[in-house]
């Protein structure tokens, strides 16, 4: 009766790593072979990638010969969001096109397909005059690369662009196909596509329907991909191997180890205390009344989203484990470095450098920390405006290159008028948090605490700021845009007041972080260039939001004293729902009616949600998951929370690619949606 | 629509502690009205407190006037067992009496009902005389004590029994009334009482169906109960006050901090290395083949049931936070014990002499870890016998109290002849337990490691031990135990002989571990008394398996990243169950047949378990919740994982109680059990 619970006892600790986001061009297939008993072959590679296709910040893939296309619902949030309005709220409520004139063209997205890679190293790092310097060395190569572009582009009629790897190992260019008409073919609920809400993000088990579906068309028909995913005839089994094709956006598993606990010690924890101190006076708004609530209740949210994957990336870089492994690796690359003479005298003193610089940056990380006073609209928009003011006093030939060109001064100006009425909400919060931050983190005492609170309390000083300025106003900024910068810089505005007292010293700040930021860079790349050399490409690049390809297992993971389960199903959201019961109406796991309506149609039975050992992260949101036979599966939305420390290590055991399956995303649109043309179209039937 | 979501989050860290198990004299009513709007009356205590019934090592209610009886199905597991056989498993297939000529008598099994309680305390400390010194005074009391109960149990003819409460700061006489002929009414299959085994224990969301039900007789007839708690009308929903009213076995929450500490520190790290070892040899054997796993299964297990346990009290021990509140709560005791000279005089030296005893204890723990050499059949016994022997070799004049005594002489030889089979499997992973233990807790240095191992590793010297000695065989036992006691002392036998070198050692470790445990009890109850004198009995007293009653509310708490669920339904069980796909079958969360074969008669919507503030521990499993009414809505069966860090405190935040619902109890018998009489007579319909 014990015995699987037992195997999976013994299995678990011994579960070998699913570990990569790997390029099209180096993948470990034996070890795939190795582990799993099975490695695609070119054929396999060269359809997935090309069902491929990027969307903005996600993923997605074709999945029917008329060029529908698959992605998550928080990816194509937007553009739903885009095509809607007050009397057609599609987020809310959900879209269907019943036919292919109803389906809604979304202005201005595009997606791209990744036709061709080729590796430029050799001819960029060619066109290196002899005996240049490291700067004149990057000039040339930038030089090189951009006209190689420029060639190929005009040559391929394609979308052409550069991709650095292994922080500069490798250039590369990636030629793309472009689809610029994309139209809104189907979107579920809001309430069903993030079930949960942000509670449930990132937690597991999960119901999420989190899957939206476009429509690429080309000379206003709709476009015949050459490759396109077949929908899976038999499904996904525990146990069973997965790859999931996608764009994951960014890891920083190359840093140092003196970088990951700055993050750890220092960078992690001021943002944590700045979220909680925003989370505190969000909270305090709150607790005025129910319309306060529901002002502030999306910053909240934001602010509790921010908060889990902060904490999920320190979580794991105190994780003593995960982390001596990472510090032994760093180890023994220093040791093979050492003991190569060239390596040495290029990389050896990189790691030490490094930390220098991780040094500094962390004594100065409070200060660079008012470097987001930014991101107010008031006191950021008079910063901005200061500047422009002092650039104009400037000979016309000292000024910065957004001067020297008609086109890109204009947009700077444009930039400096337009104000983005959703912060107004925000503002008072981030006005406050900008002024708590500086007294809490710099102290009472500090020149720029001094200068921000004149003697009053955050609260107080936040207040009087918001009160007392109408830098806001975009007809003063227009007014002060196109005057005599004179203007400026002698205004009583209390915004432009402070600015002119906290820009000299913001600018310098700046200016050692681009400093310490630069010193960085440069050893990054020594070090990314002597693990080339010592390791070959038998390692996967840091991620760079271009086309990989992870594999893994549908598989378990010990969370909360027991077993995850592999896969959810539908009577597990209609479980999690009703456990709330009737409060759930107006919260976060509440169902839209049709869903309640329709509940006993549906096959309750029917997989809903599953997890990989594949290895992703955000940018992979959408990411087609196929099997063998290539056929989709599912589609990956999601990792969880404990894969947040994956932005630094891979942690097989524990970290987890969240997808929905495909056999429910066709119970869906049979069953609640009436969409039997598109189960027809996905099927091939 | 995410108010429900942010009230939540508003709510939950102001949320106001549930704290304490409560004595039915000492009930804070006026607390209970403050946070939930209503308490109990006296009529409303008596009803619930004559309707609890105590079972061995649990609790129970009587839920009908025919005197049913409602508790866990771990409750009543071993009882199940106690009258199944080959041919009629009722622990694997449950068991539905369809007549009460069914219903099977459990020999052995007695429950109680607590009828009145008595505060003898005055009358036990009048009995001291004047200038009674502290050992004449412990004396007098307990004379005093027993003669009291003695006079009682003649007088009313109940099963009087004497209540330490506060740690020695009251002394009650408990009086219940004895129930002996108790029946097997109906019991579920263990694979869904136990649904997801061990796994699943201390986890939530939970799908338990952890119940069973017996019947009282008296004279042969169905007994009577004066009172017995009417089956929920309308059920419980997420925010309803609750009460559970049971027997919770044991709790350390008025140790002091220094015992806390060393636990945390020392013992707990120990006992947890120890289970380590314990599971990886088991783990080794297992990996053999599948009958050597299907042996040691149960036995790994139960190792990992104790490592989730001690793992959390250890996390407990660990919180920083929870740790300054028992820290601070300690300091204030302290300061005010100091204030009042009385005090100070009795208890004010009181937590340095624990810290001081605990600190001898921490420094003896590893060899003190060794008395549990006495868990093994082959050595324990062997230093029984040798124990036996030595004290058979003194003057009758000087020997222990059991050889004073023809009767407990008699019970000494009969324990020392008898051998449990049950013991022969754990037998070689307890003494390489013990080896390894020595090798690694002592060092291979230490003089017992060196007369344990003999030069060989902890496996060798385990696998010798076990071939060579044959002080298993109950007839050697026998003929030593009845012989003269030299041959004992002289036998070759090479666990007589490794006895004969520890036990010295052994016999003044023990001495030692109890001289300080003396001075350890003596002193936490002259730091009860003062806690007493200080506080009054506003407070509530460590749990001593005496009926109590807590209160508490549905509610949710942080979980995995996002929000426990209040309540889980039947769906939520197939979901689990499906979710492990064909591999359950064999498996933790496979169902039983009939399960899978009746699930669409079931209303998979029906709550099923759910979690509630209540403050229980181990003992209150098969405790009536009762609602306001004084009806049943549930029957608690479980903690969460983070309540085994209840032992040493009450966290609101997170500790929660695990129920069944009392409605699923009723779908249940209703639907799959085909049991209507049982319903009805459930229901008084």
């Amino acid at each position: 009766m014990r015995l699987t619970a037992l195997a999976l006892l013994l299995v678990l600790p011994t579960l070998r790593a699913d570990e990569g986001m790997w390029t099209f061009d180096n993948l470990p297939t034996k070890k795939i072979q190795a582990k799993h008993g099975w490695a695609p072959d070119q054929a396999w590679l060269d359809h997935v990638r090309l069902s491929a296709v990027r969307f903005p910040g996600g993923s997605g893939s074709f999945v029917s010969k008329d060029g529908l296309v698959l992605t998550n619902h928080h990816v194509g949030h937007h553009w739903i969001q885009t095509v809607s309005d007050a009397q057609h709220d599609y987020v809310k409520h959900g879209f269907v096109a019943g036919t292919r004139e109803q389906e809604v063209k979304v202005p201005g997205l595009a997606l791209f397909t990744l036709l061709e890679m080729e590796n430029v190293s050799e001819q960029v790092e060619k066109a290196v005059p002899a005996g240049a310097d490291e700067q004149a060395s990057a000039k040339a190569k930038a030089a090189a690369l951009a006209a190689l572009v420029k060639e190929q582009t005009a040559k391929t009629g394609l979308d052409c662009q550069p991709v650095s790897l292994y922080q500069g190992g490798q250039t590369w260019i990636y030629r793309y196909k472009k689809h610029s008409d994309v139209r809104l073919v189907m979107a579920p609920e809001y309430g069903v596509a993030a079930f949960g809400k942000d509670w449930d993000n990132f937690s597991w088990p999960r119901h999420d329907l989190d899957f939206s579906l476009f429509r690429v068309y080309e000379n206003g028909k709709p476009y015949a991909p050459a490759h396109h995913l077949a929908w899976t005839s038999k499904g996904i089994g525990y146990g069973d191997l997965t790859f999931t094709v996608g764009h994951p956006g960014r890891t920083s598993r190359l840093e140092t180890v003196a970088q990951m606990e700055a993050k750890r010690d220092v960078t992690n924890p001021l943002a944590l205390r700045g979220l909680d101190r925003m989370r505190a006076s969000l909270r305090a708004y709150a607790v005025q009344g129910e319309e306060q609530a529901r002002v502030v209740s999306d910053q909240l949210m934001g602010v509790e989203n921010a908060y889990k994957v902060v904490t999920g990336e320190t979580d794991g870089l105190r994780d003593k484990v995960a982390m001596s492994r990472v510090a032994a690796a760093e180890q023994d690359l220093r040791a093979k470095v050492d003991a190569d003479p060239k390596l040495k005298a290029s990389a050896g003193q990189s790691w030490a450098k490094v930390e220098e610089a991780v040094a500094q940056q962390k004594a100065g990380a409070a200060e660079a920390s008012l470097l987001g006073a930014m991101r107010s609209e008031i006191l950021g928009g008079a910063i901005a405006l200061h500047r422009h003011a002092t650039e104009l006093q400037k000979p016309a030939e000292q000024r910065g290159p957004q001067y020297q060109d008609e086109k890109a001064l204009a947009g700077l100006k444009a930039r400096l008028v337009r104000i983005d009425p959703a912060n107004a909400g925000q503002e008072p919060f981030v006005l406050q948090g900008i002024m708590a931050s500086a007294q809490q983190e710099l102290g009472a005492g500090h020149p720029m605490t001094q200068v921000l609170l004149g003697g009053k309390s955050p609260e107080a000083a936040a207040k009087a700021l918001l009160a007392g300025s109408k830098i806001s106003d975009p007809t003063l900024r227009k007014v002060l845009v196109e005057g005599d910068p004179k203007a400026i810089l002698e205004h009583t505005d209390p915004a432009l007041v402070l600015a002119r007292q906290l820009a000299p010293k913001l600018d310098e700040l700046q200016k050692k972080q681009q400093g310490l930021q630069s010193v960085i860079s440069e050893h990054l790349t020594r070090i990314a260039k002597a693990r080339f050399a010592v390791y070959g490409t038998s390692t996967y690049p840091d991620a760079t939001f271009t086309l990989r390809l992870s594999y893994g297992a549908v598989e378990t993971y010990p969370l909360a004293g027991t077993l995850a389960q592999p896969f959810t199903t539908f009577a597990g959201l209609y479980d999690r729902a009703a456990a709330w019961g009737p409060k759930a109406e107006e919260g976060s796991w509440a169902l839209p009616p049709r869903w309640l309506e329709r509940r006993d149609k549906l096959n309750l039975f029917t997989p809903y949600n599953f997890i990989t050992t594949n290895d992703i992260i955000g940018g992979n949101s959408g990411s087609p998951v196929v099997d063998k036979r290539g056929e989709l599966v599912g589609l990956a939305f999601d990792g969880n929370i404990e894969s947040n420390a994956g932005r630094y290590y891979f942690d097989a055991r524990v970290n987890r690619c969240l997808s929905v399956d495909a056999r429910a995303i066709l119970e869906a649109l049979d069953k609640v949606f009436d969409a039997k043309h598109l189960v027809a179209e996905l099927t091939g039937k």
